[in-house]
């Protein structure tokens, strides 16, 4: 039972009637289904013309909709009355990361241009309806967890890029309009469109995730004119030359821990800060402000509220900068912060020049999980708590990430976990902490799992990083990712250490990590070498990887047009071996989730340029045979040679003395068995440049 | 006035007004007069999308037709009235050799696929009316003559490559039914629509030439049914085996004079060949044949030919062969010979076993130029003296090119000319002589220009081939082609000695030949790299000169689906450059056309890499300055250097005694004044590698 996707199949089917002729161009990895409309042409390149309609139809109508009872448009656990597991489902979950407006974006007519309305009047964007043609692919990968980036509506006010970021929220209770598809039009709603996407999701066995972000907001948010005491406030002229003030005597980038503040008050450069910062006109000029407010409520207004602010009042909302003391980084010129006190930090009371200075923002009232005040903004908080509920109750969403968790107040984010899971108990949350060493605290915080340092010390095969990554996580308190990637890094098709065979080797490798959850950057699986954004560990250059003569050349996802390159001559070979691996996982998956049962094997001196990862099978303790599943990668890229695997130790915690074993996978060579052990029983095999192989005990 | 031109144009001004979407590509090459549609959609790398019917209806209505009340179906000099020449204005043309077929190709629904019908049931390969979009190109490259290879009917059996050889005529009178244009349908016949094309390039002051082929025929030619005595036969099982019959004696290749015949008729293989020669069936039994005409004729039959007769008779037509004696080449299966005597050749008679032996193929019964029999095939020779004049006739068309002519009895030479000069004096002939010695002959057999060995001679700028020809060839009695291609010989740009520099130079030279035609071949303009046809002077792996990754790698167009690339970034180079010489051209139009007025100008020592080409203005004959047009080209396509031009010889022709020089065009530079000039006037001057300078003195 599926509202919403039945609805849209209705649609479908009507539109499907209609007998014109559509040369209308997608990349074959979104026919996983193998569609067997009679209009199709598959041409030579990797695309498929069809007719949408019809296309669209038979993958809704035949490949993702069940005729069952269940009530699909609930959390996936509700739906199907699993067992609830607080949340830890994440722990057995593939995900899949993607950004819906950029992994279902394609030229379809074909014109070198991403319209907004192409020749036939459709998306060429993203849009959920689009992106339904990719579940079949996420399915044949394993994927079970789609993790969506924002997907809210946000600002277009001095948007960054062509499209602008999504990460500048301005309504968190709207979906971005951006998404809705033309295709359907006013047949359907974009919320129905969302919910009829998060039904086929949950019929296929995938979970939804989202992406929320209570710390920032647009400068230009919907709640500006509601609750303009939510925000800082500086005049309009003050704009030029709003920058981070600079504290003498700390070093650059420093954390703004308490024993700087000292320092920090006392700067001159801070002091002439917080001057700049001005009462909220709603308090300071409550006429002028009704009058704002009825202009922008006017039908016939066309002027953002930034605009009217400053035509009428001369005032604007103060951006945001990081939190860092002295970090190198210009202000954020399209978001702010909220306002989470109602007082200042009570550190700075005792610091500040006039305890009745306006609200400001600063390393400590940025940083309010460190300086708290005495009077939460509860009005504000009890809005920033109400978001999950709002996708859970109206889009039957699985989890989120909560972005720039760590620097939320802890109460707050209290507040928020015990929100959604009174409605859904099984609510998983990710907290966007890097930094493993705190992942027993995240998980105090409530968190299920952290992102952690996949993306950077995954690809670094080379100094060790690698090696501490995959053995060390195993004994944290929550999952990391298991990842290469992520929207904010650079794409390991790109790293200059090992491009294509490194991303085969972490891919591969990352299905096993132990404590690791798989996590897929959308496009990492057709080898996208343009990061959707240069957040983290980028080169200088990382915008400019793609070849100059791509029309993609320097843009990115997070803010322009973009078209993963979707048709390349190896667009399948990942693909093809997650479909494999994800047989494999599948079949250990209670071992694999679960750390007690991994055993490093060797490899642990800096310059060991392998990786093995050693599982004694659940339930299979004391056996002489049959009993291990080891997954073992050659991390030198650039070259085979032989590679001695050290499984003593995974011998004596599992009882197997077995000489004879079966190679169940490699990404170089076919099944066979494995016969290469020495006289002490371990492995002394050939591995190829990048290899992973995985051998059955 | 255009009889059919404003027929198509009434049915795209009527198909023009449906309001369906297309998603239908041109190259923007067809698009030279700047298409103003609204729904038109210019993809970056040079494809432009269009409504086809609103496309070719502006092309038709705003481009193409004329409203005056000549008759531009009759050939140009008659529909304008021009003065007659006897067919010598070919030796002011400027002509482009285009395979319809082939240059009118395209995937216009971009499956990657050349479907007979697309996406939209409309054709891929050339027609007639889609041709109509090349002739705003052809005029701004200064086209004056289209030149066709065949387009009448051939025979699809046993066809070579994907489509068979348009050299394989089984039917003169009628237009090979490919090039019927789905897009027009049942509103006009066939050959409506070429006398459409017809019209309206006379109406753009082009004339249309024809290719003719009289010597053979496909061996599943009509022509078999209604005069099977024009042809010769053999048993069917007599088919594998049949070869050109080896001549002790005779060394490999040898043009067959008559003093080897006394060898030939000895040979026993001549003889064993001879042998298998049977009577045509007509006469040996009338009864069973009547039967074949009547079975082939039967609405429901669906048999060629050719497989009646074997089927019913055992008998076969026997393939043509090399008329070389002890050539290498096998048969050529697919084609036959005509006829030509009633009679044996009159050398032949006292040398043959059995003067009453079955009429049969040898070296001089088809080279029966040289070896004439007694008694012409009188009816035969009506037949292929009155092609020319159905075309004349129904279509206008205003020369021909006479395959294998110099193969022909001299008096059916004079019969096929004598006739369609009676219809059109001025009606053009040319010969396909490459022997430049013999154009003096070949202009007392009746033709205006023969085809000379530019495509050989012009590439080889290393061995001294390139200035023997460009300067040799202004004393000819004819013109010929300056060439440096043509369909049956490599591409120049695929020439290793200089690629796209030598092609630049020798397509910008050409324009400026002493008594040379310049001659366009199809593709040449856009630097295509693929011959269409390895006939001459092909590299082993001429075939093979595309990427692999091509479509159309080895592919030839002559007998394959083939689309020329037309989207390469330097698309534009030579065209826009023959935009800027045909104007030069046209401004010294008489004087470049009279080779009185060339003269030399050194470079005549083999090694000496640079050709120069000086020409006296007519009528300026006297003057001090301003009567001389030096074209001068650096043939080092490596190298740039100082290249010394001896302009002494022509200064005394001319009186030309100034120092002061305009440069009017160069391949490399912008226009500048000229003065580097020694102490005895004659020019020193620095050449890029391959560059061309025209000189106004």
């Amino acid at each position: 039972m599926a509202k919403n996707l039945e609805k849209l199949n209705k649609v479908l089917q009507k539109k499907a009637r209609t007998k014109k002729v559509f040369n209308y161009a997608i990349p074959d990895l979104w026919n996983c289904f193998d569609y067997q409309g009679k209009e199709q042409v598959k041409t030579p390149w990797g695309e498929v013309i069809v007719d949408p309609f019809k296309f669209y139809y038979e993958l809704v109508s035949k490949h993702l909709m069940k005729k069952d009872e269940a009530n699909y448009a609930l959390p996936l656990t509700q739906a199907l009355n699993l067992e609830p597991s607080n949340g830890d489902w994440i722990k057995k979950a593939t995900v899949y990361s993607t950004m819906i407006r950029t992994s279902a974006t394609y030229d379809h007519d074909r014109s070198g241009n991403l319209e907004e309305s192409n020749l036939y009047g459709f998306n060429e964007g993203g849009t959920f309806v689009k992106m339904l043609a990719l579940i079949p692919l996420l399915k044949k990968m394993g994927i079970t967890t789609v993790y969506m980036l924002p997907i809210s509506q946000f600002s277009l006010k001095d948007k960054k890029g062509e499209l602008g970021s999504p990460y500048g929220v301005s309504n968190f209770f709207k979906i971005d309009p951006s998404l809705k598809d033309k295709m359907i039009g006013d047949e359907m709603t974009l919320e129905e469109e969302f919910s009829a996407f998060v039904e086929a999701c949950h019929m296929q066995g995938i979970r939804v995730m989202i992406d929320i972000i209570p710390r920032t907001n647009s400068v230009n948010s919907d709640l500006i004119v509601t609750n303009p005491e939510w925000f800082y406030w500086i005049n309009y002229s003050d704009l030029e030359g709003y920058k981070p003030p600079y504290v003498d005597g700390v070093s650059a980038t420093t954390a703004p821990k308490p024993e700087h503040f000292d320092k920090v008050y006392s700067s001159n450069e801070v002091k002439e800060h917080i001057r700049k910062f001005v009462v909220n006109p709603k308090e300071s000029m409550p006429k002028k402000w009704a009058k704002v407010v009825k202009m922008w409520q006017d039908e016939n207004n066309e002027l953002e509220i930034l605009d009217i602010i400053r035509n009428e009042l001369n005032l604007t909302i103060a951006p945001a900068f990081s939190d860092h003391i002295n970090d190198v980084q210009p202000p954020w010129s399209d978001i702010t912060f909220f306002r989470m006190y109602n007082d200042h930090p009570d550190g700075a009371k005792g610091l500040l020049e006039d305890v009745n200075t306006a609200p400001y923002i600063l390393y400590d009232t940025i940083k309010s999980s460190w300086h708290p005040g005495q009077e939460p903004n509860q009005e504000l908080w009890n809005t920033l708590s109400s978001i999950i509920p709002y996708f859970q109750e109206n889009f039957g969403i699985d989890g989120a990430r909560i972005d720039m968790g760590h620097a939320l107040p802890g109460e707050l984010v209290d507040l928020i976990i015990k929100k959604a899971k009174a409605v859904d108990s099984d609510f998983s949350f990710i907290a966007e902490q890097l930094d493993s060493s705190l992942a027993a605290v995240e998980k105090e915080n409530g968190y299920n799992m952290i992102i952690g340092m996949g993306f950077y010390d995954g690809p670094r095969v080379w100094t060790g990083n690698a090696n501490a990554f995959y053995y060390g996580s195993a004994n944290l308190a929550t999952p990391v990712f298991a990842c290469g990637e992520t929207h904010d890094t650079p794409r390991i098709a790109a790293r200059p250490e090992g491009k294509k065979t490194l991303s085969k080797m972490l891919t591969a490798l990352n299905m096993f990590m132990p404590n690791g959850v798989p996590f897929i950057n959308s496009g990492q699986e057709f080898y996208e070498v343009q990061p959707m954004n240069t957040g983290i560990d980028c080169r200088d250059d990382e915008a400019f990887v793609l070849d100059k003569e791509d029309p993609y050349y320097g843009k990115l996802a997070l803010f322009d047009k973009y078209q993963l390159h979707y048709i390349n001559e190896d667009r399948w070979d990942l693909v093809d071996m997650l479909a494999i691996l994800k047989d494999i996982r599948n079949d250990y998956l209670n071992t694999l989730s679960n750390p007690e049962h991994f055993e490093g094997l060797g490899f642990t001196s800096p310059g060991d340029m392998a990786i093995g990862l050693g599982y004694v099978v659940e339930g299979e303790y004391g056996k002489e045979l049959d009993n291990l599943v080891l997954v073992v990668a050659n991390t030198n890229v650039f070259e085979g040679r032989k590679v001695y695997v050290n499984i003593d130790n995974i011998r004596n915690k599992s009882g197997n003395t077995s000489r004879f074993g079966k190679l169940i996978f490699s990404t170089h060579e076919w099944e066979r068995d494995i016969h290469e052990f020495d006289n002490e029983g371990n492995l002394n095999i050939y591995m190829a440049a990048g290899e992973v192989k995985i051998i059955k005990l």
